[in-house]
């Protein structure tokens, strides 16, 4: 039994049905919402209007899992209790009535949902978090009711992103973030870049505002209010984050880690619990840089993770290695990504670290449509080792990510990525990639810091023996 | 001394200059051309109407050298001789005279020039190499003194980008290459779909046909003949390669290796040559992949192993690691990359291998944009190391090769990166990246190979002890 029906259990299903046939394996799906496999990224480019929804969302429906992988689907079916001794699980049915239902193994896949402020109005309506499909459908709806004026509390990826589908769809919006800079998924430097482009976007960004309660008429939002004012709104999107949704799990008894996530070993199983599985929002990952445990509730992983219990489930063997929280978004034109460690979670690991920025361009200078691109590496200071990347830049900017990411999960030194072969020619890059660019000088750095302070190294100073 | 005053002359110039004063480090360059610095691979966009040139393609100008980095410059003078136990070098200046010059240290970076065919009418009017901003400026009078009909020898980097350039001249261009399919750094199965996507943008492709003789008229070319018959034309582009341009180095008794190209130890010193160093298109490079010395001829490389024999030259220390053979190109819309091995080259070497073809899109497959991508990997049989990887696809497709790339040059196999963090969000990829996809693919070969032939690796088949 799989009890979640998006990415990380129909992957997980998916996967498992390749490997064991229906007359060795029975599988069924228990879905809260009324869709299957839909890409929740999406939501924001439904909303803004630049793709079709929901079907379009939507990569495989009941239909199909039902058809041609032998997968049941029961939706608008909700997990309501775990009994781990007797192998069950409790149902509240679409018709309201309860049912228990038993597994030989669970493969939990309740993903996450958004975290909401516990502040005076937030149970009014036109508050919508951008989690599910169903949170979708009720967004576009309201937009589509004619909203003049929208207020995103959150600067992270959602909420970015909804302030792009707001501008897009003509809705003053007003982005609202506690932090100094929007974007805290990137260092304050790089998040001031953001917040120039969305205020040159037309729109409002309020950041270092903290939110304090929502005004409202009737029943409806009609205001938020910060420390600063009240901002008057017609809806009000929350992009303040997610948590992992475990309820159920922890009610059972099953071990939770950082933010609450379910704690699996490397193959995906529940930690303790022989014939619990457990994948994506809801579940803890590692972080290969720091070495410490994180919540990553992101669809790449979901779907990675539900791959890899797919694949134990049926009898293979397969692991999920880790993280090193890669990300990538746009507002508008303006395209980000980050790899690896902030600055601030290097200084909490305890690393000393240099940082290189450095502005180029995404083609050849003289090339038409060169993008601006500014790359920001952090290193360890005396080995160099590369510990953390950012990007902010137009077209063509976003994806070097991938690169720096594959450098940092081989743990390259910035004086050995000054060698990398990276493709030149100037339609896509200049003839020292961005990402060269920014290894020099970080590795400058390293090398300028190694002579300016020895003393600081494992080595001791010269002549102090 | 530098003999050559382009990007790899230049950037050791440059970045001995950085490191050593002019009071104590004297530097003259020597130039054959007209132009220092410049961008060759910006020649074809410039001939086809997408840049200004040729200025614009020149990074820094002889003033500019000798202003901001008190470097000489001599433009239009070329040297003649070598004498290494003197350290003169022998040169023909501008009014033709010949003179020698002392050096305490040289740099060769003498380049590379087109291969030229030793065909009756090779030596006609209106036959084109494309090396040098010289190059670009005569090929460019040609096609504004009306050229209607333009052929291209090579189907290489220079030969599509040079077709592309034709196209949008309006002029009707024929590409003959040898090989059975275009873009011959590619694998044929590859190569087809440049041949296909080519032949869509209107450009005749005579792939598999010879050139046999050029036909001519008042002693302008006025025709190719290939094996199947006569392509009347008014312009040829050779873009059937280069080779290192080292005869003054060879008659001086330097080391030449693959191809005709310099010899050099890591740090770009000339073998055996004490005070003899260089860099770029003339020079050897080390194959990470293949281990074996090749020859690369690419701007990239050139500007980095210049940096190198810089900071050596000027009292640091820098190594040039190698190369893993990547690289990038255009014909119009279609992008074209590759890294590390061909299938033959793969072969050459003795591995045996296994591939993973896979198409997608660069972006989710419901968001506007989303471009046709196709993806080849090989892997080494049984390890899964990956060897090489292919990419023809739209925009958003090519740039894809660095995290490849990455993954090559750190020895990863196809089942390691399958689990890599790579960068998702619907504008940027699909939910599985088309790496991964191809990774998963080409893990999954490996994997069924050895279970399909145990025999075939070095563990005993079971029950054969």
């Amino acid at each position: 039994m799989v009890i979640g029906g998006d990415a990380a259990g129909m992957a997980a299903a998916s996967q498992a049905r390749r490997r064991r046939a229906p007359d060795d394996l029975e599988i069924v799906a228990i879905e809260r919402g009324g869709y299957t496999s839909y890409s929740a990224c999406g939501i924001p480019y439904w909303i803004g209007g630049d793709v079709e929804g929901p079907d379009a969302l939507v990569a495989r429906t009941p239909e199909v899992f039902e058809r041609d992988f032998s997968i049941g689907v029961r939706l608008h079916t909700e997990a309501t209790g775990l009994d781990l001794d007797r192998c069950e699980v409790h149902l509240r049915t679409p018709d309201g009535s309860s049912e228990k239902l038993g597994y030989d193994s669970l493969v939990i896949a309740t993903g996450s949902v958004p975290v909401r402020l516990d502040l005076p109005g937030a149970d009014a309506a036109g508050i919508f978090g951008v989690q599910t499909l169903d949170d979708g459908v009720a967004v576009r709806a309201a937009v589509q009711a004619g909203a003049r004026r929208a207020v995103v509390i959150g600067g992270g990826y959602i909420g970015v992103e909804m302030a792009e589908a707001m501008v897009n769809r003509n809705i003053d919006v007003t982005l609202v973030e506690q932090a100094p800079e929007p974007m805290a998924t990137l260092d304050p430097d790089m998040g001031r870049l953001v917040r120039e482009a969305m205020t040159g976007m037309g729109i409002t960004v309020r950041s270092g505002e903290q939110v304090l309660a929502f005004e409202t008429s009737d029943g409806r939002v009609s205001g938020v209010r910060t420390g600063r004012g009240v901002v008057e709104t017609d809806l009000v999107v929350l992009g303040i984050g997610v948590r992992p949704n475990t309820g159920l799990a922890a009610d059972a008894g099953l071990p939770l880690g950082v933010a609450g996530a379910l704690r699996v070993d490397v193959r995906g199983r529940v930690l303790g619990a022989e014939n619990v599985w457990a994948a994506g929002d809801c579940v803890e990952s590692f972080d290969l840089v720091s070495r410490r445990p994180v919540h990553v509730p992101l669809g790449t992983h979901a779907n990675k993770q539900g791959r890899v219990v797919g694949i134990n489930l049926g009898g293979g063997y397969a692991t999920f290695p880790g993280v090193v929280r890669t990300a990538v978004s746009k507002v508008c034109a303006l395209e980000i990504a980050r790899t690896g460690l902030l600055e601030r979670d290097a200084s909490a690991i305890g690393y000393r670290f240099l940082t290189a920025t450095v502005k180029s361009t995404t083609r050849a200078g003289y090339f038409p449509g060169a993008q601006p691109i500014v790359t920001k590496l952090i290193a360890e200071k005396r080995s160099g080792r590369l510990l953390g990347a950012q990007i902010v830049g137009n077209e063509g900017a976003a994806k070097r990510i991938d690169a720096l990411a594959v450098a940092l999960w081989n743990g390259m030194s910035v004086e050995q990525m000054t060698g990398l072969d990276l493709s030149y020619a100037p339609p896509f890059a200049p003839v020292w990639d961005p990402v060269l660019i920014a290894a020099r000088k970080a590795a400058e750095a390293v090398e300028a810091d190694l002579v300016a302070d020895p003393g600081a190294g494992q080595a001791p100073s010269p002549g102090t023996e």
